[in-house]
């Protein structure tokens, strides 16, 4: 089964009737609460399947769209509505549905903390980095809803009604921004190796909920503190499972859409059916790595030529270098630019049998920071 | 609808084809390949869902099992088997089944992760590490599958399975363990600000897909560099999405089964509909929190009494004090033990009514190191 687009509504074109009726899952990405709210229901009333992104509508009106799925045994899915293709949705809601969840802190406003990361990292003042976040595209011209904490509100709003099995109104959730975080208050963070961050918290309170947005000091070594530029990440506590976090990129439009393909698919295909396999992909046993060798040397002249000249005859290029020690006592230490593994395995038993060395070479990989 | 335990199959117990008939779903947490195998086949032919952590049953015999599931019409579910509770298996299934991965890094072993953690952090060998965590219960009396990575290897070829859409079997990944890393390895890391960890790593490569587990030193700021101890993380880059991160505890007693217990609640209730609340929790609008406070004030003798004494009356409690600068343009810096918010800011409002103060206090509140 592929899904087809049947029908796409907008300002300028499309008549809702006509596409709901050729549809079976009608995905919103209008935004705002009014015509979306009358759309949702309209749709999950006559039957069909629902995917959206919008979080104000979820905040201000998910228990009656809750309760309209549930009536009409239609899918009501919305994991692009928080912290976008980061899948805390289905995750509270799937996985931990068997735990007792104590507590969520979540950085889910990735307007925010890129602007908080800019101050800390370039010790830009507020304005200045939210101009920067406002050229680069990750606020908006109005950026009211993002640095008054309100868009991190609404997230918040969801994910405690999910955890907490509670109703939560974006009403009762209390938030902050950080409109009045100054230098001087990051400048006192990396002095004392702590991260300032946007965050939205909801726990439990003395057999109540609280549900808060605001700005924070985290330690060094909280999971939190080490999410830096536009990303957005979710921490959920329970005994059961002590905690787990998940980060990735906040709301942009490929995250966004990945999040709501995921809810279709999920939303069409049998739960839990691992499909057949569509490829066969060759398994690979050769590839390149970037490599840290350390070598015990007898230091001699001409040893470092030599060994320079068998890496060079495989293609090794040493990117980095360090000696230590003297005699007959030498260390040496290098890095190695990317190299298919099979050439420099064989570069170092060719050197392992060198009469000077002292042990047989160490290499270990080393992961470069590229990420695709 | 309840779930309720019908049976259960030990070998001092129980005889499987009655547990069989009384039964729904079966959860099987045998272990080994002989006679889980048969078992899961039996269930799944006779009609049954099936829950199983087996991650060498999986990596052995999944096409066959998944081939099995899909002919009857049954769910096979096993996030229980990589990670723990750290929802991979599902977010690979299902969140992402609508991208494009390129790569997956995962630490997916958490005894190995923690006997690094502990030679980088405490300078220990690996043997000495090795025993700590024998003695912690993070290690078994017999860790060769842990140590040489096999055990990694196996998780890898589940996961790659899933992502590449692929048959994978365990003999197709390559692995290498961490019985040869030293102390020297974990120093030259430190002083370059790497991470040293047993990556497993699955990606396409010209054209193909390489699977392997190996040690591999990692930049500073790559997200698995900061996961330590017995924990589990798995990043997944996908052009479409950059990367998200998964991590938390690895494999232990209560993980694995707040794992299990999230596919059993997933493969009885329909999918993605979010359940009527059952608690309607207060929302509690005051909670306790440290907070870390600045004062500009005029240094004139007895102002740090008097801000003391208010703070004092109510109940904040100083944690560190720093003053800097002198005469009429100091700055107090402070930190005080978490308190409830109302009565810190009613002590604020009264100290920024004080003469000797130049501005506002500015109150940022501070996240302690506290899981659950």
């Amino acid at each position: 089964m592929r899904p087809q687009v049947v029908g796409v509504l907008s300002r300028s074109q499309g008549a809702f009737d006509e596409i709901l009726d050729a549809s079976d899952l009608i995905v919103e990405l209008m935004g705002g609460l009014d015509p979306a709210r009358d759309y949702v229901l309209e749709a999950m009333r006559a039957g069909r399947h629902v995917v959206t992104a919008n979080k104000q509508l979820l905040a201000h009106h998910g228990e009656e769209l809750w309760a309209t799925a549930r009536e009409h045994g239609v899918q009501l899915r919305f994991e692009g509505a928080v912290a976008g293709v980061v899948p805390v949705i289905r995750v509270i809601q799937e996985s931990l549905a068997g735990s007792h969840v104590e507590r969520i802190h979540g950085i889910v406003n990735g307007t925010t903390n890129y602007i908080l990361s800019e101050m800390a990292g370039r010790g830009l003042s507020y304005e200045a980095a939210l101009a920067d976040a406002q050229r680069l595209g990750y606020a908006e011209a109005d950026p009211t809803d993002d640095v008054t904490g309100r868009d991190a509100a609404a997230k918040m709003a969801i994910l405690a009604r999910l955890a907490f099995d509670t109703p939560v109104h974006i009403d009762q959730v209390r938030y902050e921004g950080i409109e009045h975080i100054t230098p001087a208050d990051l400048a006192y963070a990396r002095d004392l190796g702590l991260g300032l961050k946007l965050i939205g918290t909801a726990e439990r309170v003395d057999g109540g909920l609280s549900v808060r947005v605001h700005p924070a000091f985290l330690y060094g070594g909280h999971p939190l503190a080490s999410v830096h530029g536009p990303y957005n990440a979710v921490t959920v506590e329970s005994p059961a499972i002590t905690e787990i976090t998940m980060s990735g990129p906040g709301a942009g439009g490929p995250q966004t859409a990945t999040a709501v393909l995921g809810d279709v698919i999920s939303a069409m295909i049998p739960p839990a059916s691992t499909p057949e396999t569509t490829h066969s992909l060759p398994i690979v046993e050769d590839v390149t790595s970037a490599f840290y060798i350390r070598m015990e040397v007898a230091d001699r002249p001409g040893v470092l030529a030599q060994i320079a000249e068998v890496l060079g005859l495989q293609g090794a290029s040493i990117k980095t270098l360090v000696q230590h020690g003297l005699g007959d006592d030498a260390r040496l230490a290098m890095t190695v630019h990317p190299i298919l593994e099979s050439r420099l395995f064989a570069a170092l038993r060719l050197i392992g049998r060198l009469d000077f060395m002292r042990s047989e070479p160490r290499a270990i990989r080393v992961i470069e920071e590229e990420f695709v």
